[in-house]
Order: C-alpha cells, then sequence, then structure tokens
C-alpha cells in the first residue's frame, strides 16, 4: 500500500486504511470477510456487491493489476461513450454488423455498470439508461430475427443463445443502475424488455431453454440474473429447475444432431448435475466449457450472493470448481485447450470466461495460488469482489506456478462413462480421449489421442471445420465438411474398422456408449500410463490401448509408447492413421508417389483424403521420421510386409477450400482379425535455421519388438541404438494396483505389482 | 560505471579507471582512440588488439552484455575442455558426426584463444596449443577427404569451403596464443600444419580460390588471415591479390552452374569490389551476404590493424560497411532476411555473422546508434576491441531504434545492373526484385515481389529448396528440386510466357542480364513506389512493373498496387501466380475443383503444381481473400471473362515430400499480346481465436479500373466501398523528378511533375 504523502489530512486516511486492510493477513481479502456482510437486497447484489464496491474503493489506485483492467475498461467504454449508442435493427448472422453491434452493446453495457459503481460518476449510468432504453423501445417493436437458419431464433439475434448471451451481461449492468433509476423507469424496462426478453428465450423457447446443453446453460442463467435483480421467484425458479410443467418429444434433435430433450431434464442444477464428471469434466469438452462457463460461474456469483442458503458452490460436492481446475488442466503448456470435439484451436486460458473462472476459483475456492500466476499471465481481473481479492493476492506476491501434471478426467455425471487421460513428462503433453460421445459437439474418436511438445502439436487432433464469427466461412457457423470429416473416425489418431466410423458416425448409438478406463498410472514420475478399452464402436471388435510417456536415461525427450490392441472375431480391413504436422523426412520403407492424386474413398471422410503415396510396410519395424517447428520427430511401428502405408493429405472433394491440407501417415492391414498395434513416437532434437546446425536428428531406437502378446499381457521390447534393451508390460485383464503378476518370458520370469512392468533388461 | 567499495584501494582503482575512460565523451571507446595506439607487430594483433586486450580487461565487471557474452563463452569452452580433445579422422558430409566436430572445434579454439587473452588464464592458452598439435598431427597424413562430391574437395571436411572456415577461426586462436608458443612450437604449427593447408585451399584449389565467388572470399580470407598471424608476405598478397600468374578456364562451371571464373579477376579486393554494389548490395543477396560477411569483415579487421596503410574500410568508397547497413535493411520486422534467390528461411540478424557485422559497423563506422539496438536484441557482443565500444555505448544508454524504411539497393559492381527495392509503410513491407541473376544462387525471378505484414508473410517467395545441414534431406545439400521447383520463374510472383521460364532457365543467359530501374519514389511517406522494366527475359517481350505501397484514408492498413505493363510482338500465354499463404475464404469467381489432382504442366516448375481449381475469371474485377496469420487479405485484380484463375498447390512429382505443400491463384491468359496486370493487395482487419471476434475481415475497395494505358501512361481508379475515388498515374515513359507532364482523362487535364501522381478524385 502507497502512502499518499500530499496532505496530512490523506495520510491519516491511509493510515487508517492501512490498519483496516492489515487486519486480515496480508491485507487479503477472502469470501468470508466480505460475503458475510454483503447478503443484503441492496443493488448491486448480483456479482459486484455493494460491501464489495466499498473496498474496491477504498483499494483503487494500490492495486496494480485491478487498477489496470480498470484503466483499460474506462478507456474502452469512454470511446464507446464518445461515439454514440447505436441499438440498429436486428438484420444479420454472426459476423454481420447488427450482430456485432448489438454483442458490443452487451459488453460495454456491463462494463459501464461496473464503472458506475466503481468510480461513482452519473455518466455512465446514464449511459446505460440511455441505451436500455433504446433497446426498450426497439425490443417491444421486434419479431423474431430475420434469419431463419436456427432451431432456436433470437430477436436481437439470429439464435436465442445470442439474445441469453445478451441477457447475462445486461442483468449485470441494471443491478448497477438499479437504484439510479427511478421506478417507473424500472417498470417500463422490466415490463417491455427484460420480462419478454425471459420469456422469449424460455417459455416461447423451450427447444432451446429445456434441456442439458450449454445453449439452455446460458437461457437459465439469463432468466435466472434478471430474475434475481428484479427479485422475481417466478423467473428465479425456472432458471434453477427449468420451465414449469414443460416436458418435450425425447426424440427431437437440434441443428447439430444432438437430441433436444432425450431425458426430460432441465433447469440450471441439471445442468450442473448432468454435464459435470464428479472430477469436474464437462461432457462437451474443454472448449465448450470455456464458453458455458462464464453463465455457470457468473449465475453461480449472483446466487451465493443473494441466495446464499442455496449453497451452489457446494452443489455436487463442489464441482463448479472443481470444474475450472479440470478447464485449466486441459490446456497446454501455451494455455490453449485441447481441441476436443468441435473444438477451435487457440481458444485459451486468456479468454475473459477464463479470467472469471480464475477470479472466481480463487475467490469462493480455497485461494490456490497457482491461480494467481495464470491471472497474472491474463493481466486482467474481474472489477468485481473476486478481482479485488486476485489483485491483492499478487500485490502481495502470494503467486506460484500453476503446475500441470498428469491427471486423468472422469466422463459421465457419476463419473462413470470413461474420461480424458492427459499424460506429463518435461515439455511432452498427451491427451488421450476415453469419454462418452459429448453431447452433439462429439466426434466418433474412441480411444484417439493427440501429441504436443512445448505447446505446439506433433500429431494433431484436426480438431473442428469452422471459422467461428467469420461470416465469409459459411456465416462463421459449422461448415458441412464438420460432419463429412472433422467428427468422422479416420480424421483422428485411432482405428477405423472397414472404412467405417465408430458407431457407423450415428450419433444415437455412440449416444448409449463410452469406453472404460482400463488404469491410470502416474505415481512413478518417469512412466506415467493411460489404458483404456472400447467394446462398442464396433460390435465384435474389442479395442484396448495402452499409451505411455516414458522418461527413459537412452533417450534424450520422455517418448510416447502406444500399444493398441484389436481383437475381433472377424476378418477386417484396419487403418491406423497418425497425424503428423511438418515435413517428411525419411522412411525405411519404400512407397510410390502416384502422378495424380485420387481420393482415398468415398464416404466416412475418407473422400476427403488424398493418397499422395503409397508403399509396402518393412517387415519388423517401420521407421518415419519428420521435421516441424525446427524439432525432430520419429515414428518407429511395428509392421509386416504385408502391410501399408499410405501418405494422405486432408483436401479432396473440398471445393470451397474449408479444410486445411494437412498430412497424414496410415498404417493400413487387410484381412485381420486380431492386431496389435505397437509403436513408439519419439520428439529428439532441434534445428536453429540461424545457425543452421541439426542437433540430435536421429531416432534414438534400434528396434521395438513383441516378446509377448496374449489376452493377458502385451510385453514390449525396445532396443536403443546404444544397444540398451527396455521391457515394458501392459496387464491386459487384472491391472489393479494390488494386482499381483508373475509371468514366464523366454525362460525369464517377471514378477511385479501393479497394471505395468517397465524396467531395463 | 559502479563504483566497488569493498576496500578504499579498489575504489581508488576505479576511481582512476573512471576518469581514464571519461576522458572520451561519456567513456565510449571509438576506434581512433585505440587503433593508433594498436599499429604494431605485438601479438595478438589480428581481431583482438594488444591495446584492446588492455582496454576490456580494465572495463570487466562494468560492462553488462560484454561481460555476459564472456560467461556464456567461457562456459562454453570450459564444458568442452573438460570433455577433451577430439580430432576424428575425416569422413563425413555435413550433419555427420567428423563434419559436426571439426566445425565446432574451430569455434572452441577460437572462442578459447580469446579467453586466454582477456582472462590471463594459461590454461585456454594451452588447450588451443594442445589441440593445434593434434590437428598438425592429423593433417600431415590427410589425403583429399574421402567425400567426392564437391568440386573442390578440402582435406578436414568434404569441401574446401569449409576448411577455410576452419582457418578463418582458427588463425584468430593462433594469434591469441602465438607469444604463449615457443618459436619451435610456432615452425612445428607453420610448417606442417599452416602453411600446407593454406596452400591447399588456394593453389592446389584454384576452382575455389581463384574466382569471384562467396566461397573464395572464404578462402582469401583464411589464406589472408594465416598469413597476418605468421606475417607471410606471399600469403597475403595471395590472399588481396588472388594466385599469382594464374588464369582459369572461363567457361568452366561449379556443382551449382556458375561459371568458375569468367573474367579472371580473383583475390580478396576483387571480392569486395565485384560482388558489392556502390549501395552495399551483395549480388547473391542477403542470405549469401550474411555467410559471406563473415570473412569480409574478420579480415578486413585484420588488415586494419595490421596493414591500416590499405585502408581497408575505405576501399571502393567504403562499401564494407555501408552493405552491413544494406544487410540488415534486407531483413523483416523481425530480423529476418529476406529469402531472395537460393536463401534459406528463418537466418536473421540473430545469426553470429551479424553480431560481428553490427559490432564492426558501429565501431568502425560513424557509431550509428542504431546499430546498439540490434547489439542489445542480439543479447551478446564480440569478445574484442569493436565488442567493448558497442558494450560501452549500451551502457551509457545511446542505443537508438534501427529505423527501417523504404530503400533501393542498386546491384552489380558499379550499381548498373538493376536492384533491390523494399518499400515500407507501417507493418506492410515489399521486397521488390530487380536485379542481375544473382551469381549460381539466382532464381529465374525477374520483376518478382514478395509481401510481409509485422514479418510474418502474406505472399511469399518460396526460399531454396534445401534443408541446410540437415542429413536426412540429401546431406544437407540443394535438393533437386531446388532446379526443378525453387529457381524457375513459375515459383515466383511474376510472369511466365508460355511455361517457359525467364532466359528459357539458363544461367548463361540470365547472367548476362539484369532488370532497369525505372524509377524509386519515396519521399512521399504515404505513397512509396517502385517501378523497373525487364526487357531480356523472354525477347521479344517487355515487361514495366510498377508496384506501391500507398496508406489512404478511406483504408485501414496499407495496401499494396501493383502494375505489370507486359507489351509483345506476339501472343502469348501470361502465368501472373500470387503465392499467398493461408486458407481461402473467398472468391467472386466461379471455379470447379476437380475430383483428381493433376500436375499443371511437365516442365519448368509446372510439372511440381497441382492444379486444385480452376475458373474463369470476372469481366472487370477478380476478388479474391484469405486468411493467415488471424489477418484478412484481399486480392482485387483486373481480369476479363476470357482469363482463367486456378487455384494450385506445391508438391506434385515431389515422390520425396521435398517441396512445401504451398497454395497460388494464379491468373492465367492466353493469345495475349499486350496485357497490363493492375491488382491491389489489402491487408485488413484480424481475428482473435480467443474472443472469436473478426474485425474488418471484409475489402474496403469496390472496383479498380484503368482509365488510361497507352506507351506513356497508366492510370488507375480506385474506388472504394465508401464511394471515395483515387486516381494513380504512371509514367511509362520519362519517369525523372523534374519531368513535367500534363494529360487529359475523360476531359479532365492532369497536371503534376515526377514520375506518379496520385490523389482523391
Amino acid at each position: 500500500m502507497k502512502i499518499n504523502n500530499n496532505t496530512i489530512f490523506s495520510f491519516i486516511i491511509s493510515l487508517l486504511l492501512f490498519v483496516i486492510f492489515s487486519c486480515k493477513e496480508d491485507g487479503d481479502i477472502t469470501k468470508e470477510s466480505i460475503t458475510e456482510t454483503t447478503i443484503s437486497q441492496e443493488h448491486p447484489k448480483l456479482i459486484l456487491t455493494a460491501q464489495g464496491v466499498k473496498d474496491i474503493r477504498a483499494q483503487l489506485g494500490t492495486i496494480p493489476i485491478f487498477d489496470k483492467t480498470l484503466e483499460l475498461v474506462k478507456q474502452e467504454v469512454d470511446t464507446e461513450i464518445a461515439e454514440g449508442i447505436e441499438v440498429p435493427i436486428p438484420k444479420d448472422y454472426s459476423g454481420g454488423y447488427t450482430h456485432s453491434r448489438h454483442k458490443q452493446n452487451w459488453f460495454i453495457l456491463q462494463k459501464a455498470g461496473l464503472l458506475y459503481q466503481i468510480l461513482d460518476d452519473e455518466k455512465y449510468a446514464k449511459y446505460v439508461k440511455d441505451m436500455l432504453m433504446e433497446y426498450e423501445a426497439l425490443y417491444k417493436t421486434l419479431p423474431l430475427h430475420p434469419k431463419t437458419r436456427s432451431y432456436a431464433r433470437g430477436k436481437l439475434f439470429w439464435q436465442c443463445l445470442n439474445d441469453s448471451n445478451w441477457l447475462v451481461y445486461v442483468s449485470q449492468a441494471y443491478d448497477c443502475i438499479y437504484n439510479y433509476l427511478t421506478e417507473e423507469e424500472r417498470n417500463r424496462l422490466e415490463t417491455n424488455l427484460f420480462r419478454p426478453f425471459a420469456d422469449h428465450i424460455s417459455v416461447d423457447s423451450p427447444q432451446f431453454y429445456q434441456r442439458v446443453h450449454n445453449h439452455s446453460t446460458w437461457g437459465n442463467a439469463a432468466v435466472g440474473m434478471i430474475g434475481l435483480v428484479m427479485d422475481d421467484e417466478e423467473l428465479i425458479d425456472r432458471a434453477l429447475y427449468g420451465i414449469k410443467d414443460l416436458k418435450l418429444d425425447a426424440r427431437e434433435k437440434d441443428d447439430d444432431g444432438g437430441f433436444l430433450n432425450k431425458d426430460g431434464k432441465a433447469g440450471f442444477l441439471a445442468n450442473i448435475e448432468d454435464p459435470f464428471s464428479p472430477d469436474g469434466y464437462y461432457n462437451e469438452g474443454p472448449y465448450y466449457q470455456r464458453y458455458a462457463m462464464y453463465p455457470f460461474l457468473v449465475f453461480a456469483q449472483g446466487l451465493h450472493n443473494v441466495k446464499p442458503e442455496l449453497k451452489i458452490f457446494e452443489y455436487k460436492e463442489g464441482v463448479l470448481l472443481k470444474s475450472i481446475n479440470a478447464l485449466l488442466n486441459l490446456s497446454d503448456a501455451n494455455g490453449d485447450f485441447f481441441p476436443l470435439n468441435d473444438g477451435q484451436k487457440g481458444m485459451s486460458y486468456y479468454n475473459s470466461a477464463l479470467v472469471t473462472a480464475v477470479d472466481v476459483s480463487y475467490y469462493y475456492g480455497n485461494q490456490n495460488s497457482g491461480l494467481l500466476s495464470i491471472a497474472k499471465e491474463q493481466d486482467r481481473v474481474l472489477l468485481d469482489d473476486s478481482g479485488l481479492a486476485v489483485a491483492l493476492g499478487i500485490k502481495n506476491g502470494k503467486e506460484q506456478p500453476f503446475d500441470k501434471k498428469s491427471i486423468n478426467l472422469s466422463d459421465g455425471s457419476d463419473g462413470s462413462e470413461g474420461g480424458v487421460g492427459i499424460l506429463r513428462n518435461e515439455n511432452i503433453e498427451l491427451v488421450f480421449k476415453y469419454a462418452s460421445q459429448g453431447s452433439s459437439h462429439g466426434h466418433y474418436d474412441k480411444l484417439s489421442y493427440s501429441l504436443y511438445e512445448e505447446g505446439e502439436e506433433v500429431i494433431q487432433d484436426y480438431g473442428l471445420s469452422r471459422f467461428v464469427n467469420i461470416e465469409q466461412k459459411g456465416g462463421g457457423n459449422y461448415l458441412k465438411e464438420n460432419k463429412t470429416w472433422a467428427k468422422q473416425t479416420i480424421a483422428h489418431n485411432t482405428l477405423t474398422q472397414n472404412e467405417t466410423s465408430h458407431f457407423t458416425g450415428k450419433y444415437d448409438i455412440g449416444s448409449l456408449h463410452h469406453s472404460d478406463l482400463h488404469y491410470f498410472s502416474s505415481e512413478n514420475e518417469n512412466v506415467q500410463v493411460v489404458s483404456a478399452i472400447e467394446k462398442n464402436a464396433y460390435p465384435g471388435t474389442t479395442m484396448l490401448r495402452t499409451m505411455a510417456i516414458i522418461k527413459d536415461e537412452d533417450f534424450e525427450k520422455p517418448y510416447v509408447l502406444d500399444i493398441m490392441k484389436v481383437t475381433s472375431g472377424s476378418e477386417n480391413q484396419y487403418d491406423f492413421p497418425f497425424y503428423y504436422l511438418g515435413q517428411v523426412l525419411q522412411t525405411n520403407f519404400e512407397y510410390n508417389s502416384p502422378q495424380t492424386l485420387k481420393p482415398l474413398g468415398v464416404k466416412n471422410g475418407y473422400q476427403h483424403l488424398f493418397l499422395e503415396g503409397s508403399g509396402k510396410a518393412s517387415d519388423q519395424n517401420s521407421k518415419f521420421s519428420w521435421f516441424n517447428n525446427n524439432k525432430f520427430y520419429t515414428l518407429t511401428t511395428m509392421t509386416n510386409n504385408k502391410d501399408d502405408l499410405l501418405f494422405t493429405r486432408i483436401g479432396a472433394n473440398d471445393p470451397e477450400f474449408n479444410l486445411r491440407r494437412d498430412p497424414a501417415l496410415i498404417l493400413r492391414t487387410k484381412n485381420s482379425k486380431n492386431r496389435t498395434f505397437i509403436s513408439v513416437i519419439e520428439a529428439h532434437g532441434s534445428y536453429s535455421p540461424v545457425s543452421e546446425s541439426a542437433v540430435n536428428s536421429n531416432s534414438s531406437i534400434k528396434e521395438i519388438r513383441t516378446v509377448l502378446d496374449t489376452d493377458n499381457y502385451s510385453a514390449i521390447e525396445i532396443t536403443g541404438i546404444n544397444e540398451s534393451v527396455k521391457l515394458f508390460i501392459t496387464a491386459n485383464k487384472d491391472a489393479s494396483d494390488e494386482a499381483q503378476h508373475n509371468i514366464e518370458i523366454k525362460n525369464k520370469t517377471y514378477k511385479w505389482s501393479g497394471p505395468y512392468y517397465f524396467k531395463k533388461k
């Protein structure tokens, strides 16, 4: 705290404040110190509280990250105020002018409301009031939005989802200027704008509102937040529990092919209950969790402040706060979320929803000092009670690195529907997906994975086929290639059988099933393993995939060992791709390159792959090395000379250039019943284009081979170029920590307990 | 200067030093203050001087960037000393073990020599001596290097070039420990190692040594530097003037197709005279200049110190120092050199040769404070007299930004052989090449250009097809696709006539010609223009290309206007490509996408292009927008409905995946005699994958059209979407600054003086 020395008076004030805040250790404010005094029906009460306002005003000028955020927000809002209010008649899809303008308005309204409270400057209140009145005048004249593509059209926007976004933010603005308005003004706004607005997105749009889906969460929060501000118990109830006495047809589907309301659940609590696993994994994946997070947390804050008796942050054993931890762990070294399901790459914990998540988690959780380092990277805080707490934490030097380790996150509301395992060692991260379908945004990608080095993709997951909010690309919405390519199994680093996607690419079937964890083991720092089984993707075929990241003294960097054990009652063609990124360096097998490129197939995603080369695999080990981001990589995979190796590139049957022209190497085997695919992926060395020196550009593996592969065990021997030999054995049946194993391989006995064995021979 | 307060004694010493160095303004050391006292035959004398050693020792500990560099070098050398000396029998190509080891040795020897002088620690002298003795023992036993691919095989390395590298560095090491050795030891080294070494790369390898080429510069410098250390006038003469009385066959060529010695010139002075233009442009381009720079500057330093009477830094009106300025200007916003000719992307002014260049330029030039900011970014200095001067400059806070502006660099030893024009405005950089062939590393790319935004490629130049020092890719050497693709005209953003490269792709013909500057104009900050003409690439066809970067109030960012006026006596097919990088967003023309991809042609580079789509151009304006690095770009180009537009992708007939799969849009017109290609390229807006907001994603151009196109003038009207109209007129004939123009277009008269006219209508 800086002591102001301009006048004796201000010095004394400062001193007093210092004494007051020094009562808490290090001057921190925790939720206990504030919330107990702020439970009142005073406005603001929703996110920013009356007590919070007092505390913030007292600290202003002494809390750098808060002060900086405030200054930026002030500049932004002042610029908007200077440019004047614009409330255009709705016309465009996302990316178009009216969409962007109304979107901008909701942000500015919310910010102007905060500024009014924090800076106590009426110009902000007046601005909010004036704009709200323009909305009031417009809204009562509005029919449905003219664009017809949505399954639930809004009025300000082409979809109810965006109308809900608007109300979630604008409720906060209304709360902030509530006391500034006359009762007559409030009545006018509530009668002509807020109440009908809340009705349109709920009772008038049950197909949007009455379900368990991130869209509905926004709807619930919007209705609930305006309800809290208006003190309208009907709206609050509708928000928490859904529209009373309404049941929808359980078989109807939305635009994305998701069921509208399969089991009749609805409302905010159901939306917490259902999609979050006990570990806090959100069943649509991190990209959608990030999107849904804001309404979850902001409405939860409102409920916490106005209806503390609900104990919303303790609901389902504190799953909301757990979910923030899960979400942060679902990001790579740069903070970018892993693009599971329909995730757009580049979304990261720098997103403003994550500023909310981090600040809320810190304040309402247990003040995890690792969160402060992320907040510092985000370089801004919420302008509310939680942001103040974070700002003080940083100011008081409490931050610690947020240390991401290997983590297993169960999926399913009770944690029984598979999950996502993330293995981490040094700069290598592997994301292994054995989750449930992931709602309508799910991909047919059972037991798929992606691999990262220092936050850069080594083996990529394609992500989605969409350019969110870029109007030129299908209005910024899902492109048809999202279904024909991105969701298909062959677009993923997992097994495709007979050129057909998992569950024959049918959402109804996929939604019935999930993979199951076989084991997850991360106690040994040098050997991180995850193993899962999938029995339903291809009836009659079982896939057991065990993936490990192993740090081994004979290798420069941790490497990936991948054992995909496929057993089937029938003969099949198996395609097993590696979506490497970068430039081919070398192969140890011969291949031919066709003069003309043809699509690899006609459907299920194969129509989008060009065949750029095909060869016969080597007997024993096929090796393939590539170069990306000035680093070297080598795949060593066990093959036989009947296997084919196909070089493919995405982009066939893509007349609008919607797909990236990315490569893959596909291992194909025909007429196979049982087959265990065994591969090692090494990251090694580096290249500097400045010094032009290549370091460790070759694989350190001489050979990998199977020494045992039965129903019970798979054992792999890895021989280094220095002739060192390592043995990895995975238990294919009983993989509990307690299980005792005792097997003989080539006259030698191996005894161990637990799921796997790894040792130098 | 930090005053050491441990003891009174050291305080007094410090005070004395302070007084001594304060005699020069701000404590700086300039070349005048040192060199006049150091011209002696004392060792060291070559780069580090005896006086320099004294000055450095006096300042150690008070010059942060120097101290830091010294510490890193010390750590590096100490590690090597601890690991022991390795001098293996030569065996490998570049990238292989023996190559890398000997290369590492030359660096360490040079550094250990410096450490001996600066730290006055005998362990470094002993290390240098011991390793030199091992080289002495090995060298006298060596036959030619076993690898046979070079036109001039070395003994330690597969090519004389690398042997020369070794000697350039090792001469410095020898100089540093000269006085540490006994006379007998010196005799042994000189007789068995240095003298025969110098002979091998010169008199025994005249095809390498006796020419004007960056290889020879290394050879000359190597011979000259060891000559300076040994005080051997014969070697020094051989270095400066070439091998006496030797003339080579002027028609012989080297591995790369370059003439070995077309005009009989040789020696270091000829190598300065010939390749550098008066502006300091090096005729092979910045990538090779960077490579050649080190021997130029380090030998020049040696000559300056030992033979000041030569006034080497004043040679050819100070071209060596001018060339450093030219080189720094040939880099993009990130400091990466533009990949003209066979340049590998990613090479930048962070390369160690540029540390030499910047420090030498600062010290021996006029202490340009802009160089200090680059030195600071480089974060290291030379451990010699010049590095000390830079360290002191930084310490004394003299640094200024190195401000890169538009610049025109003439090519040719007398500046008459075309050149390279770089236009810059805000974050947009355009590199326009109208130079001579560029020696054996030249491409057939007359009047080609590349375009950058914030150091990222917008319209790329492919660069070379080579992975320098990555052994898996053709031993790290030129790949055959360098000739079949990278050098060909169709690989560049310029005109290809009848699917044939400029000069029919023949080096002998290309070397006879160069383009000519028509005009370069950069006085008007908002309108930067370069214009050049090419008459020989296609006999009977003339190309006059005028390119401008215009900053215009109606546009967010500066845009490119490109007027390529082609006149021919015969009907031809013209292909005019745009090597955009990124994802197609939108076109205003229809096109078809083939199911199977076929090569666009059979030779001259066309065999490497797949045709991914083809359409008929729009009448008037064809528009194409794309998306890259989260920014938007739009091409608006004048077309008629007989023109074809082809979407191509590199990668056909590339069985070893040596080429990047990069796209282009090619405008093709058939049966044309005269055609003026007129295009505007706009960079606009941005996208954030974190906030998912797209800003200004659409073109600001409604229409471009030609209002006049004669032998004398081309006039283009650019109409914005806001209906603002701008007129650009370029003088196609008399474009001098003094020329008075007076023309009538549609009953309106335009009068101006100078090469172009630009105004809002």
